[in-house]
């Protein structure tokens, strides 16, 4: 997953992409990225790490210009990890062009096939750069045509910056699978993935992009774009259940809201006897709050959550028992000694975290242990830009909750159902009337809004923007 | 302020050090160290920065030996920051010996001057290098006995352990300012600062050290000593107001239940009617689900915390408004709009971050914001090891409540009373008997349980251990 | 200038490749790297600096593979280094392909524009990889016939090495500018600039490529090509006269002998009398011992050269006099004192280390100082690899040496003539017969082999293989 | 080996030490230090490497003051080797004090470990740090006398430079085995090792400090101490045959002229009938030059050295047959093929890379290699600051000049003897009577001019300044 940032307009481009990119780093902890425009030429600066270890004052105070994108980018296995790291940008005939990516194209590779076969030499093996040799090759004269005639071509999820010397562009794909928003910061336009980066800089949100359409921004102002045919909507349901910032506003609705619906939701599905309810912190606390509302179980922090937990962290070579869920949890022993225990997670992936933390509360003296997650099982992964594990990896695509329950030895297990889950995002909408199926739920159901041949998923995920 | 950890007769003795301080690390995160002893030589690292940073795998399989002590230490400004960084070891006429030192002596400047008149050549500029000196200079023959006629000529505060080639040492202060844990994994014998390190490493907590009291182990087993006068208890308060972890035990009791119970008797306090309850998180949090709970107010989660603030942050030239505080917090406006709220913090030091967050909450939509303190007024500086600002930055030096309100523009403010406070504490023992005065409540009404000439002050205040 | 090696068929290939490179050290000191290929894939590094300081022992033991090319680049200017530094690598539409590039070409420009404008996007600003995109649009199947089809089209001074997954291949331009030398390394064949590097690794020199030649080796053995239109010779004299390592045998014949040949001559051409003859060590060594013997004026080391010169010196804020020259030469003035002295080097470029170099002399007491350089005046810049200055940075090229000696303060300056010059290195050929012009003298003569439209001049520049 | 530098009273004072250390960097290339005082403290860095590399130009300009000393140290091994690294600085009772030694004290150990029974911590296992303890201890109250009381203490060598907040003082040991020199730039006086520093700073030589002399400079000018009982001087001889840059005039003689007057009597000793001279550069340069002129036979350039020899080459896996060698030198065909060639050089130690040069000069066509050493053999180590290997590894210590020959390969060998060595010194100090025996010859005789304990000697060796 990741998270992309720009501003148009702002004597302080660079610095305000910086803080931005700050406040979406939970979109992405791998590289960050930032690339400005003086107005004759671009200036780059890529990092691997996080957006606050990967830059220097100096390389920020050295990206010149009132133009900016940026990017973050999620955890991805490989050498290639820093040749990978965006905005990528190059130099072409009709000058220079900067692309930052937020999603994951499904044609991605026969696209290069073919461009290679016409003596196209890529520098990466991300699908971003396939849209940049899209648009070197295109005729038009204006970059925007160039652009759209390049997107023309592409299919899958996306969300993109480009700067070009004079120019910021922003597109969503026609199902606008992923978030991006539209904002003003004095005179200045500014882009971003999620509207809690609007608070950080303290700029105002204005709209968010819709699904289809284009946005370019220049010396003349802003013009806006619908270029393409237009498709149902698919926002990704997961952003609401685990990825956005809670403090985010996106998909016309409130995150912390959708979460909190979602665990009175579960609540009145799953009900049970208990005497406490607790949160896995941080991602399930909204959650675990609407629980505890609904049912009139009190709540209380029964698990703390460390601030430490650097990256590269050097293991015991004895096997400590849950080493690795004990360096980021502890529990508390005088909130769990002798109760029953509530807790709210929003979603399992391979079960053994899960399992760590019902053994961690046990050995903390809960009585029974419950656990409630708030969406439906995830069976599938995602080709649209979360970087889910494969099926066989997912607990849920071959095992019941019953099954999942003894594996993770809790005393019950109760997920929330589909239908619960998409009427609590539905209600979360302040009633304003959608589609029957306006989201993407294809982790939870395998139903993917853009078919694929099975040959190009592996290589596919290698690499997600 | 600083942690400490100490490991006895375990294989992985460096590993378990790095791993308990990385529990440890809220007590320090200017610098890390950590010195093993191989039964014939010490075996030292130290390294600014967090634990998670400061070592590399290859440093940690160096440190041979099945003895270690480590230590983690608080932010202190200057150069002299690496070459005050602990433990401290040093190889003298009897072998080599290091230290690592929880709390601050008054009367080292005295001790410095004098043993320097003598010829002695110190390294550092920290208080516990005059504790080696008088060790090195002491006649006694076993290093239990240097020690003690070394710690018998220092005052203040001091939680230390001492490693030599095969001797591992723990001294608490008579007064007991300092907390430090005693307890066992598998065959080992293993020293913390909090019990919170003991459940990482899945150690069984035994007992605290009691104040005054030394406990030397070694290829013999454990012997305690009682070596210096007995002085009346004065535990720091303050490390059950803000501190400790809350998943500690400490002191006899539990830091969680200490913080929830002091939420409590603040509602009974300063009782308001407001729509909900939000802590300023996390030290906030326990506090105010303690508020909640006795007021019968919603607690919900009306600030929210970002995992990704580094240290080194990169200001933007522009004003931003309560900058430093929007990196780390922000509000949820769905949860705040139109509420009447109260919010939960432990403590106000300037003034300054609790200003900017009431801001924050009305800009969020807060029709109405109380300010509740779970302890009473910071009025003074502590000279016993915690790092906190003179007396003029304290705003409650020289401003009454209703001053400080007003400055920090909230619609009321409500400080625990220091007999609210000591009340919770004692109650939170679980009916253990204690003195009238049994801690030091020193910042709260400037009563200093051990003397010292004001001249001494500023220079002692420059390295806290 | 820049330096290449090869290596095919060798379990040590990247080993071999550095150990070569080292020795070529001379030939560039601003970027050093080596590809290799395992067959399959080919495996890069690059890295800014000598190549002593270049490359971690871990980088080059995962330089897996049997073949490997190498180079070193000479130091320019700007931002641009490392993205410039050489071996180039890319994978495109038939493979992965790597060149590393001795040479100018003189058409770079106008070909890359025309391959911009057909949609290709460039990664550098090194002429070496419009070479690569001519290869990636080439319509043919086996690469040597890519390579010619790409080569017929530029125009310049070029010794190449390629490697792809599979084959080695090694061209040098029709005229022959730069050398390239093939060797045999027990069962491998190792290709170099100069033969020095083949003493290094024990290899034994089989011989020189000829101009206009292409030499494929793969699994099946070594074939050669002649696909160029034949052109007249024109090897460059001034690797001669400075360039090439004195234990070199290029161009068929001894470097140290055509120097030492060279002042001899110039002691014919420029009698003078004199009690020593120093060199300028160590480039003017050969040459004045060369004079000393034809003169049988005694030779001494008035000169010493200090062997720690590093380029990052920190220069003092006050003006030493001639502090450039002093960190690298000291006069010994034993030697020097009262005598009259003849200096032998081998160019004057700026003057302005000559003057320091005589002020440096007659401080150590020399009575007269007669310079003597074993070249004629440099007049002209180089269009086809070395990184001489601009013609008006040229003293020679707007002064007589009349005016040259009055600048530099010698007593006498003395310049090898063009006909003493071409008869020193045909004589030292063994008496092999050559035509007429059978060298490249343009920095002498203004004479240039290739023609070039001006405006291409300074951008052509830019960067130097 | 070391090499020490002291600036006082120079705007510059860090720039000047740092450009004095860069011309002595020969004699030591492990660590480079410098320590400055603004009059009120001292400014201390050191770091391991080269003086070109071991400092950032912001490190120098934060030297402040007008005052400094340097050091450069030989390469020893161990962890150690930073915490030895030079000057050594502190802070005690009187102030702050610096050292920077070039020497070997030979009754360290006995001193330390009387210092370490009273109480004194040592840092470093260096021998300097117990003249810094003896002055810490001292009652005197001017710093002159409390050096001088601790001086009387210390046997050994040494050239030491002290610095304290306001003063600069130099010594040399009693016997004057180690050079230190004064010299005066503007009006600031300077101290060096060697001459050849103050021709790079442009200073003015003045005299060197005699054996047994203290010279203090403070801002009432410049005093000199003769504190020590007179003994016989003991000048290092091999400081002429290899140390010392032939650009230095020390020992009251010219290094370069002591070489070649070394090589004429060499060729006096062992004539041989031979066609060519040749050095093994650049250390064998002027004998070589001095014996070619004696025997008349031609001197040429037989071996070339390479300028980029660092210090930490990666070597092949397969052997390279006289690997090392070939690194730093190339034989040129051209110049031996089919030759009698005598090869000068200054000593043989182990003998290895004797014959890997007789066998690289065989293999370059030499008809006959006859080696002419221009000193005696090295029989035995030094214990006053040169880094020898121990007895056994010293070749001539166990063999005949006919064993060493065999085994070396050469068809003659001939060493310079005893007395033709001193002869040749002494005659190179311009006809001023010295004693007869003025010189430690001890690594050629075993005659060590100071007394020790044999239990001593292996734990001395350790550190060398």
């Amino acid at each position: 997953m990741c998270g992309v940032v720009g501003v148009f307009g702002h004597t302080e481009a660079a610095n305000i992409t910086y803080l931005a990119l700050h406040a979406l780093q939970h979109r992405g902890q791998e590289s960050a990225g930032i690339v400005t425009s003086d107005g004759d030429h671009l200036h780059p600066v890529r990092s691997m790490g996080l957006v606050g270890e990967a830059f220097s004052k100096r390389e920020i105070d050295e990206l010149s210009g009132q133009m900016a994108i940026g990017h973050v980018r999620y955890s991805t296995a490989g050498e290639s990890a820093m040749k990978n790291a965006q905005p990528f940008s190059v130099e072409y005939a009709h000058g220079a062009i900067a692309v930052a990516h937020n999603g994951n194209l499904v044609n991605a590779n026969d696209l290069r096939r073919k461009l290679e076969m016409d003596g196209s030499i890529f520098q990466t093996t991300s699908d971003s750069e396939v849209i940049i040799h899209l648009i070197a090759r295109a005729r038009e004269l204006e970059v925007e045509h160039r652009i759209i005639s390049a997107l023309k071509q592409v299919e899958g999820a996306y969300s993109l910056l480009f700067l070009s010397e004079n120019k910021l562009i922003a597109v969503r794909d026609p199902m606008g699978f992923r978030p991006l928003c539209l904002g003003r910061l004095k005179d200045s336009f500014v882009f971003a993935s999620e509207s809690c980066a609007f608070d950080l800089i303290e700029a105002e949100f204005i709209r968010e992009l819709e699904p289809g359409e284009m946005v370019a921004v220049d010396a003349k102002g802003l013009r806006t774009y619908r270029p393409f045919r237009q498709e149902p909507t698919r926002f990704c349901v997961f952003e609401h259940v685990y990825f956005a910032r809670p403090d985010s506003h996106i998909d016309g609705r409130s995150v912390y809201r959708v979460r909190e619906a979602l665990g009175r939701a579960l609540a009145q599905e799953h009900p049970v006897e208990a005497d406490v309810v607790v949160p896995v912190p941080d991602s399930g606390t909204p959650a675990a709050i609407g629980f505890a509302r609904a049912s009139g179980i009190p709540y209380d922090m029964g698990l703390l959550r460390s601030h430490y937990v650097g990256r590269t962290f050097i293991e015991p070579q004895q096997s400590i028992r849950h080493f690795g869920v004990k360096l980021k949890l502890n529990a508390v022993k005088e909130v769990l000694a002798g109760k029953r225990v509530v807790v709210v997670d929003d979603s399992i992936v391979r079960g053994t975290t899960s399992r760590k933390i019902v053994k961690m509360l046990r050995n903390a003296g809960a009585k029974e242990v419950h656990l409630r997650i708030s969406a439906p099982p995830t069976t599938h992964p995602c080709f649209y830009g979360i970087d889910t594990p494969t099926r066989s990896e997912l607990i849920a695509s071959s095992h019941t909750p019953e099954e999942i329950a003894r594996y993770i030895t809790c005393d019950s297990l109760g997920y929330l159902s589909l239908e619960g889950m998409m009427k609590a995002v539905r209600a979360a909408n302040g009633g304003v009337v959608e589609a029957e199926r306006s989201h993407c739920d294809a982790c939870f159901t395998g139903k993917y809004p853009i078919e694929f041949r099975p040959g190009t998923i592996s290589s596919l995920r290698r690499v997600v923007n």
